[in-house]
């Protein structure tokens, strides 16, 4: 290992503070937060682990981009503007600089595509795997946030852009399906190793009032779509024919394999897609959202006064996921 | 293991967020901090693991209270007034419900000694060992917290509390030294596995404006020292026979082993007592906050300008500890 403590925190990660004034160069106990009088901040915090949500081998930059990204989406889900983090790293003997360099790259680009500085954190040793964890902060207009206890009946549901591509990316990376089309091959990969929050629509969902509710899709659709639906006391049917895919993944499965796609799609879950209800006459305002963020989001269902979560097919019968080996329900 | 992930955070953690409305129960994606508008929000981070900070064995509700304890100890060396906190746990299939339950009531009771709040976190599994991450929060009139880079020639230094208890009690633990008195063995021990943060006296050194300038002595007195006349670019010395020792540490060595228990008290390490700088003027409020606290503090020495940190005898000798194989310096 080539890395000191010392140069850990004072080359590499330091520079990424430079625009913070209050987190005093990394070189204090702790950083402020003066948050403006009229906002509240936002809190989330996520641990990831070499070889649980990450590959070992995967690029270092890929890898602090996604430990980012996941405290990102939360972020996202709450409506938060991103603003801060702060990042905690136990790493093993093995690391080495040229490691270190490519993360701290990953961070610096994800700081400047998503506005956010690093005011601190920790780093130690571990005899264990590489353990990243981050505590991401936002800006949310005081005491406002998007919610999951306030979908209610008759709302449409909503999702962002395509579902399925990172699971279906992760079967790829551990051997279980082969693509041969290289192109879409890593475009499922990068789904997987680095996901994009969907910050712009947070925002806007919470700031034009469009909804109250959201959530970022991590579990898998069905499963985040029943943390809603429980915390609001409340049923939702979701329709198989308006899951969005993307071509990749479309191209991944044959005709006959569509269940399998479908399965992907509502339980494979780390898509990192907003989740959202939202009442039926904000279609148009919805609609108009999605052009401006070029960004898809589709109507997939709606929330109903029943309990639980119904996945129907365009005939209008059940799927019944459970007998696909799915655990959640 | 016993213990699902539902369990852990709805069972175990949610119940510490009970006071605190914005947590949203640990259901949201992430939590709101909502500080008053002439504060400013300080944000500490340090991760403990198993087998490096803390032992396997160690009782459960320690280890919780001295993760949170650390952390708290950052924010009394800023002059913070503890809020809140976020806690990840990466563990290993052996965590049982037993552990977890007087881990939790560790966390719960220093919840009510400090008055701070659990919002948030993150639960994972590990491969590796225990790793537990706290983030923590508190607050201090908007912009302005006790620094290292403000310390001038002719300020006295002073510390709280006695110094070298923490490294003897884990030399104790490690069987590296012995010590037959089984109650001030158990005192030492005792600082070692729960830390006291000094959090009183750093709010009182901010907002009585005695000091500007402190830090929390966690890698030994002469190395964060030495932070702190880096940062302020100025010199210290530190007198020998004005350094606290504690009763239980006088004990632990003979006559003949002084210098051993100076070098325990001065690089030792994890005492986490405050060690700052203040103004000669200040000497007599000082005396008067350590009785009004019932808390020793101590005047070891005085900042000058010259560069490094020197450690000196009655008679005026310095004492070289780099002989005595600390590599600090």
């Amino acid at each position: 290992m080539d890395v000191s403590e010392f140069d850990l925190i004072d080359s590499c990660f330091a520079p990424l503070s430079k625009d913070y004034e209050e987190a005093y160069g990394l070189k204090n106990d702790a950083a402020l937060i003066s948050e403006h009088p009229d906002s509240s901040t936002v809190v989330t915090m996520d641990t990831l682990i070499a070889g649980v949500h990450f590959f070992n081998s995967d690029p270092a930059d890929d890898i602090a981009r996604k430990c980012l990204r996941v405290n990102l989406s939360d972020l996202a889900a709450m409506g938060a503007k991103p603003t801060a983090y702060t990042l905690s790293m136990a790493y093993s003997d093995d690391l080495n600089a040229p490691w270190v360099k490519s993360f701290v790259r990953g961070l610096d680009a994800d700081q400047q595509e998503f506005s956010i500085r690093l005011i601190g954190g920790d780093t130690v040793k571990t005899h264990g795997p590489l353990t990243i964890t981050i505590t991401c902060f936002g800006s949310v207009p005081r005491h406002r946030c998007l919610k999951r206890n306030t979908a209610t009946p008759g709302q449409d549901i909503w999702v962002s852009g395509t579902l399925g591509d990172s699971a279906a990316g992760l079967q790829i990376l551990k051997g279980e399906v082969s693509f041969d089309n290289q192109e879409l091959r890593d475009v499922l990969v990068h789904r997987y190793q680095v996901p994009m929050p969907r910050i712009g629509l947070g925002i806007c969902l919470l700031n034009d009032n469009i909804s109250n509710t959201a959530m970022d899709v991590s579990d898998g659709l069905l499963a985040d779509l029943s943390h809603i639906t429980k915390a609001s006391k409340v049923g939702a049917t979701v329709l198989e024919q308006k899951l969005p895919y993307s071509n990749a993944l479309k191209a991944l499965f044959s005709k006959n394999e569509t269940l399998k796609m479908v399965e992907l799609a509502v339980t494979g879950g780390d898509d990192y897609e907003l989740l959202f209800t939202a009442d039926k006459l904000y279609r148009k305002k919805i609609n108009d959202l999605a052009r401006k963020l070029s960004l898809k989001i589709s109507c997939i269902g709606s929330i109903n006064s029943d309990k639980g979560v119904s996945l129907i097919e365009e005939n209008g019968n059940h799927i019944h996921l459970s007998k696909m080996g799915w655990k959640h329900f």
